[in-house]
């Protein structure tokens, strides 16, 4: 029996792939049919070999002193994320955080498809927050089932979390996107991807003090 | 003359240790005064001598089979990652994520200190969000001089980021945490991180992706 590899690539380089994706939509609108490593690798201030590292996991395969073919490379950054395929989800929470992500147009072009919203409080309910209704967040499980939701977002404050996540969970939602500062207990074969803010706020203020003891040390 | 190695801690470490303080914070109220790490690992399901790694980048050290002394390593975490410093912060363009962030109390104790946003809209400018008042943009640098302000945070388009970006160097921002999907080109002197949301859904749709081909393979 051969071992299956869970998840082959590793996750640096998989948080890489989306900056690529922007950088080359940008490039195939300027018409251009080929692009370097250099060029990709200048835009973003990362080093070339490891640019060439990153796009090779995704299977593309370039020509000497031409590049990537463009078009082909974005099909393949987007493939490899999963975003070529369309999935239905749901997303409990509409304050700031989750009516900005449902207004984020963006997303859509990744295959996430937002067809409902659940909050908890009256006054949302039966509100339509850019074209997405919103449902008492008991409907969950139910309206889950009923269109196959496969992505759950998790936009509601670090008390509530568990419990939304044990609804999505009742509904049969394999992947949640969790935007609360809480870890979530989920039955293993769910996947759970914690997008904390905090953690890129932690990334910018330990640089800035790294250095600022280089400067006084 | 010695080389400065400017970052020295490796960044997918980093990006953990967030997540370790919201842990131990919940411990720290349940006064509980050592923790093992193995109790830490469980908990965010990650490798106990991962954990440890990571941990030990903040200096801290544990006793044998007592564990880590709980309030002080929550205090080496936050000064590893730059928390333990106060920072003043500007926010530019109040739309929903804007407005979110801007809510976020949970920054705070994280040491920013968001004292004035900014937006291009009249029917935003004059508004107080949360505590914090909308100036119009060009008003940044001096307001961002004048309060010797640390850190910008642009949460405006793609199609308006440079822009903003410009504004922040004129004030003297040395720190930009950029939410816009768009690379920025700052002096070498600024540092740039890049909170892309579409990051953290191409981690969590690469793995669904990645579970249903190791099924039907």
């Amino acid at each position: 029996m051969r071992k299956i590899k869970k998840f082959s690539a590793p996750e640096p380089s998989m948080r890489r792939l989306p900056a690529y994706l922007h950088v080359l939509s940008r490039i195939f609108k300027e018409n251009q049919t080929f692009v370097s490593c250099t060029t990709i690798s200048r835009q973003l201030r990362l080093d070339p070999t490891q640019v060439r590292k990153d796009l090779a996991l995704t299977g593309i395969v370039g020509k000497p002193r031409v590049g990537y073919p463009v078009e082909e490379l974005i099909g393949n950054i987007k493939a490899f994320l999963g975003w070529d395929i369309q999935r239905n989800a749901v997303l409990v929470g509409v304050g700031s955080l989750g009516t900005a992500i449902l207004g984020y147009q963006q997303f859509r072009l990744y295959g996430l498809n937002i067809i409902a919203a659940f909050d908890r409080d009256p006054a949302q309910i039966g509100r339509n927050i850019f074209g997405v209704n919103v449902y008492p967040i008991e409907k969950l499980p139910e309206i889950a089932v009923r269109h196959q939701i496969e992505l759950g977002i998790i936009t509601v404050n670090a008390d509530s979390a568990q419990e939304v996540a044990d609804l999505m969970i009742r509904g049969f939602i394999r992947g949640i996107w969790n935007f609360a500062p809480k870890p979530l207990e989920v039955p293993n074969e769910v996947v759970v991807e914690n997008a904390l803010l905090s953690v890129s706020l932690g990334v910018l203020t330990s640089k800035l003090k790294q250095i600022e003891s280089n400067r006084t040390s």
